[in-house]
């Protein structure tokens, strides 16, 4: 098991952005990764491309109403780990594409917060089933390039504090696809706990909702001695 | 003024329908005709295209929750006139398109509501600055003819209660283009003002917010010697 | 009632193109017309935008199974009427849309005929409840200009026998708009008729199905003393 | 011949957004007016929805070469008329669609400017045989209602200087439906022309190719004794 | 070569959902397979995303045409194997696209039949050339998450019998990633055959057109010493 | 380091097309190997789907002039290497997408040029960081069924010289993924430099712009003892 890394992998990061589908996707795919961060200096943005608005098994409530709590959920969650600002793109959940819309909308991003490193969904992992998760992956390295170029959506670089995309680094996570950087989150994971259990619409049982998560966590450190990990694959860029 | 009409040009109506693109757009265009129905024995549905989630001029509130809102409202609003159903098609305030799916959406609800008469925009008022409206009115108007036939979207037919389309009779509000219709709804207008007044977010104030609407209604009724009139253009079908 | 003419009104048209939206429109809307035009010597060609394939009350029967139906019928009834050519666009009954993949369409067979002349739907009537005759109008329209610029869908200028398009003169049929040209059909009324019912799957039990497309062609008549009269409006175009 | 209105008509525009459809459509339908209204201190912004990148018969140019000369054509004839900027919206030209991005485009230039007053396109005149222009028109009334609204696209309310839009009169121009402002354009004619002519790739024999600009604007003023005259129908907006 | 399974890897399926693209995918890839589980009393439900409709070297047919030959054939295939139902969505052969539409049809299947497993396409398999194979395969995996979530396209669960998604195992074929299930289907090769056989339009000349599907087969068996095999990838979900 | 080929993997190659994303491409991904098969006589082709008219980092310049700009240096380069024939298809770089028009731009070319071998992208490479690289890449494959089909968009095929796709071989470049065939540049690659310098407005700079492209084929030539190597995987094809 060579060549992999711990949190050093992330040495230079100073503002990180984290494009994700679904409230309550960041907290539980890389929450304690986050937690460690913050607690370093770095700035955290959060993305969730959809409202997740069809997040329930009750057909009793409404989209729209569903959308609100997710919100507020989300600001909730990012209270407790730092997190600088979150953005919604307001994508209706179940439908997210991978589209030229989209694209813009996160090019836009990477343009406003000038974040360095990226975290997202590993959209080539073969075994991703849900499409919402692919697509904010794919979006997400798809912007990459365009953000960068001054003719790519201009209007964009009018916006106060804006300047053209300047990510250097990429990180996958919900990958299968040798991911190559392991964190041990053990020491944070009561924040990540508390972080997810923010959303509330989600584990209404509190952490007993949570079991497949430390399930997924202690299964990613297992081969390297670790409590709790979770992982990521590094994608190189140019 | 010849072959103008009141009231009895509903005579034969039974189940009507209303395509409107904006919570409160049924309740100040026509919800004193919709009292006076109701009091005859007409079942009322009504159908808002969007979310009116961009109804407001204070940039503080995110638009799930001002949608959650508005379809609360709706509801209010609908038991003060005695509406039997609301339907909301999900479609963002200011972005409506009269598009296929639009259409399929509409059409839907004909057949599943089996109306016998339709109220909607006029889509053809050059005077109609709203996009919303004529694109609610148009996609109305499209789905008359493909809600009639067997093979469109035949999956409608099999949900329960549905069968073909069956409208007769078509009124469009909203509209200069020589109406022919003119309702006498002063018995009811204070009906009508309680209606418009469950929107709580668009009428903060109350009645002093819906002038513009007593003003309308006034000048709809002077050319007929009416103190409120709602005036419509009924459209031959065939 | 000055200004209107009858069929001297075609006198240059040499290639006419007629551009409907389900089989049987041409027929049934201009069908004497184009009878009388081919026996001037006129070459005409029949373009239909839809299958017809939601064109029937049986749900028993497959929408491709119904297509090929009628496009068997079209050329039937061509043959009845002496056009020279008939196309048929692919696009499915109760959804066409004006767009501009429906108006390249329509520019390249402009473009192939050499038509001086075009025979379509008034988009603009407002009565017309049928949406996909108003797209096959719009359409139709549309296409006119940009036929007769050369970095306009180039491609199309490299099949056999096409050239800029020539379109000269516009006349809309199905239209309430001050129609201002009015042929008597009378003498080609049997040839309308028989051209109608090649449309078997339309009128099964034979003319007895047509007493519409009768009233309609007398009404149209009666202001001008004819017995049966087939009505358009010039469009003047630059 | 009441109620119609001369440059009075424009007493209170301070800011002037004309939203056209291709180069050299501003300088010859409303070129005269322009030089006027500049002349008595309004700022004026030209927007063009498309690149006219189709606008030639010869087909031995490479459509962004034709483009980058339009582009070109319309700074030199901007500097003419004394217009303070010029947008161009980068659509291809015979393909111009009023859909929610063109929407969007615009209102995000209402939003800019911070103009009061808009000239642009009759989208409902039924002679307008030029589907960009339509199309332009159709899109610069659709984006009036939504420019207003601070949940619509709030992204453009971050560029410098934006405010939410704050429109208050619109004039249609090239139309048949009943004018009723009419502009005596005789003192500025010369620079009309002059304007018109900058854009050499569509006149490149010089005033010969503006027969018919003169012709329309000679037909325009007969009615009301004027030499030359550009007409406007004002549209009510609320 | 741990790890393989047999026909027992279906050991709990009782309704089995096939997604493929044009008729005749069914059968000559997993044909042998499904006779054998009908034959342990599976029910078994087919559907093809498209109608095959350019599945023909003769350019005399019309598409209509062929796709009603097509449809009339995939019944007469489906009673040789036992399948209790067929859907075609009605996609254009060469065209399909694995877009929200296509997913919402794929997700009413699986709630209409109440399938426990689904067979489809490897839309991962980098050698898949038929861009229609890749979209049915991606389009049915994308169904899966939202089919279970009672607010995604609520509409579909008011159909008579239908009821949430209930997929509980994928499996891929036409895959060359490790398949990791391989059926012997020896002992109904004579049915695939038959089966294969009922699309007379694709193999005109019966057997003699299946020589690469016997090939295939042949290649499938030859490590695992089978003389004909049908082999898939089983996907692990959550 | 067994079954890797040469050169010779072009044996019989007669007509090459070769589908890029942007100017530029061709030239510094596989610039050496079209000079060796132009001097063996190969007939080649070249397609850049976008006008790479966000390619500069200078915000003065306007998209069409630098699309204007990009095209002239594309045959420049063209004419260094021999190229037969550039066609560009308009779309905008860093905007691409594999979508049906694509496809369908494709397979007309395909069926014009009656290549026999293609070069593209390989969409598969998981490290492609640019979509447009991969968009051409896959509307290429997904070309290559379609194009073989006389019903799939007939019109193409009525163009002077057009015929049935007849591609036989495919070969991917800028890939990853195990590629197997590696050809040695060295002897031309003086030609490769001056065909990517014909690319000024990329590489101002001259030949130290390209200090890049030189370390990408010396790290290519590396493993097998080549000086300069460009390397291809081949797809198999059926």
């Amino acid at each position: 098991m060579n060549d992999l890394a711990g949190l050093e992998a992330f040495a230079n990061v100073k503002r990180l952005i984290v494009v994700a589908a679904h409230p309550d996707d960041l907290e539980t795919m890389c929450g304690g990764t986050i937690a460690l961060l913050v607690a370093q200096g770095v700035t955290v943005f959060s993305v969730n491309c959809t409202l997740g608005d069809i997040g329930t098994q009750e057909s009793g409530i409404v989209r729209p109403a569903l959308a609100a709590t997710r919100l507020a959920e989300t600001d909730d969650a990012a209270q407790v780990l730092g997190i600088k600002q979150t953005y919604n793109l307001g994508h209706h959940d179940g439908e997210l594409e991978p589209n030229l819309e989209l694209r813009a909308q996160i090019s836009r991003l990477y343009r406003i917060t000038q974040a360095d490193a990226l975290f997202t969904f590993d959209p080539y992992w073969t075994g991703q089933i849900h499409p919402d998760h692919r697509a904010a992956g794919q979006a997400a390295l798809d912007a990459y390039m365009p953000s960068k170029m001054p003719l790519y959506r201009p209007e964009q670089l009018s916006e106060n504090g804006a300047g053209l995309g300047c990510l250097q680094k990429i990180f996958l996570f919900s990958t299968d696809r040798q991911p190559n950087v392991f964190v041990d989150v053990n020491s944070v994971y009561g924040t990540k706990i508390a972080a997810a259990l923010a959303h509330r619409s989600q584990f209404p049982k509190g952490e007993e909702n949570l079991e497949w998560m430390k399930t997924l966590d202690t299964l990613a450190g297992a081969p390297i001695n670790m409590t709790y990990a979770e992982r990521f694959k590094q994608l190189d860029v140019w």
